[in-house]
């Protein structure tokens, strides 16, 4: 069966864990030395965790309002992001930034832009209690959870005990949200070794990608979100939006505007949040080049997403 | 596999129109003379219209803040409703009256609390159009679809065309709720000749539901959702809520209040919607019982949920 799209995908996912057969794991190994390196299947070793966590993930309940779950900001029908230019919370609060895709995150160095989170764990409680998003509080969330007979018996299953606490909810929606990747995308069977999965086009634009800068930031098997890069790095950058990156974490103001690095991968599906952070980034990197370079580029991206061909 | 949860019964419904194999159709019969009728399974005729229909179900761009799906509202994680006292629409409005869950929808004698709609796929476009819902239009909804590669492709696939109009996104819509069926409960069991699908506790509780009343109101396979009737039957109906009922489409004075009869399939998942409809009813009705009696009732309803055991 072709999985043709993001919902096909997490259908199979799901299904893998209902069923409680562990997915059979096959490295995909690259052939060639690259600086991006293909997307690995997941490894499910405790199926049980992940459908917990994927019941938690798509749980509104988890709100104070009962109508924002962890999928209305990571819409999986939606590359995993909402695509809003900030994200709507509790009573239609804007957010100060937008909502990063959860796709392929776990490959991330750190989790929210400024890096806050050390891993999708320590991630998975903030939106909850966020007071501009879920509007929660853990120790509510832990209560509602405790007092549907459906959870209790699934905490069962996963932890061997139906005293249900927020360590037990944030491992949960971390292990499912460790499924989230979206491997065997044509750039990634190319990498394999299949030297016809990508067309000569598609291979010029890589090869410009390269060439041209963008793998300084792009790279590793996210193509980016493995480091944290200065906005304002090509011409200054003028903003009046709230979040001020990686200095609010460090309290350093050399790290005003030092932002994660957004991935690449399944950024057609993205887009709409890539620009909001970086247009003039985007704009000045590709205004010098001609127009039939940025139609390699934008063919290469075409090679990421979510669908195997 | 035994499907447990809604969101597993979904995957399954889902899988088979994406693998684009018609799921096999297996009429279930009643051998008992009932006013209760077992659910049918989904007959699916055209899955790639049932693809494309829950492609957009789940897709909040057909708001105008690209942030509410049918599903918000409409939870198939949740029953198939919010569970909401009313729902949550554009700008975190609240709108009239609370959400009727989606499952078993196809057998209602007509859409929306009202009636409105005769069907489902006249109600599908009621909500992307409402300003107090997903505050769009349909001619926006229709040229939002258009600029996307990905559903002109699908669109092609399931009319011929990618010429796309709202006729076709409403019915595509319509076709994936007809799927949304919850056949294969203890009681459908039990209905089909299993005389050991229900315990002695939970049979007592079904003759007590008939000799009752419940079922004058409360019959058919859904277990309501075929009639209309006056709220305020047991005692006078006092509400600051706007919805008027029937009247708002008769125009008849005598009509205020007749609200369709809400289907009691899974109502343990929807029940705080039921309870904010008519909470006075369900009192009326139940304080007249002893606790064992009641005990009797809900040992009922238990049978009649989406898993089937």
């Amino acid at each position: 069966m072709k999985l043709k799209t993001l919902s096909a995908a997490l259908l199979a996912t799901a299904a893998v864990s209902v069923s409680g057969v562990s997915m059979a794991y096959d490295e995909i190994i690259s052939v060639r030395n690259e600086p991006v390196q293909p997307i690995q299947p997941a490894k499910v070793d405790d199926p049980q965790l992940v459908k917990l966590g994927a019941m938690l993930f798509f749980d509104p309940r988890l709100s104070k309002s009962g109508f924002i779950s962890c999928n209305s900001c990571h819409n999986l029908s939606r590359g995993g992001s909402d695509n809003l230019k900030t994200s709507i919370g509790d009573k239609w609060q804007e957010g100060p930034i937008n909502s990063p895709t959860v796709l392929n995150s776990s490959l991330n160095v750190a989790q929210f832009w400024d890096g806050r989170a050390a891993d999708l764990k320590e991630q998975a409680g903030g939106p909850i209690a966020n007071p501009g998003e879920m509007a929660f509080t853990h120790e509510l969330a832990v209560e509602m959870l405790q007092s549907v007979p459906g959870y209790t018996v699934e905490f069962r299953k996963a932890f061997g005990t139906d005293k249900i606490d927020i360590d037990m909810v944030t491992d949960a929606i971390a292990a499912f949200e460790e499924t989230l990747v979206t491997p065997h995308s044509k750039f990634d069977k190319w990498l394999a070794g299949d030297d016809d999965a990508l067309t000569p086009t598609e291979l010029r634009g890589y090869e410009l990608f390269k060439t041209s800068g963008c793998v300084a930031c792009h790279n590793g098997a996210a193509l980016g979100g493995n480091s944290f890069q200065k906005m304002g790095l090509v011409e200054p950058y003028h903003t009046t939006a709230e979040a001020e990156g990686r200095s609010a974490v460090t309290g350093k103001d050399a790290d005003r505007f030092n932002f994660k690095v957004p991935t690449l991968r399944n950024v057609e599906m993205t887009i709409r949040t890539s620009t909001t952070v970086a247009p003039r980034h985007w704009l000045k990197l590709l205004t010098s080049w001609a127009a039939c370079s940025w139609a390699s580029v934008s063919r290469l991206t075409r090679t990421l997403p979510l669908w195997p061909s």
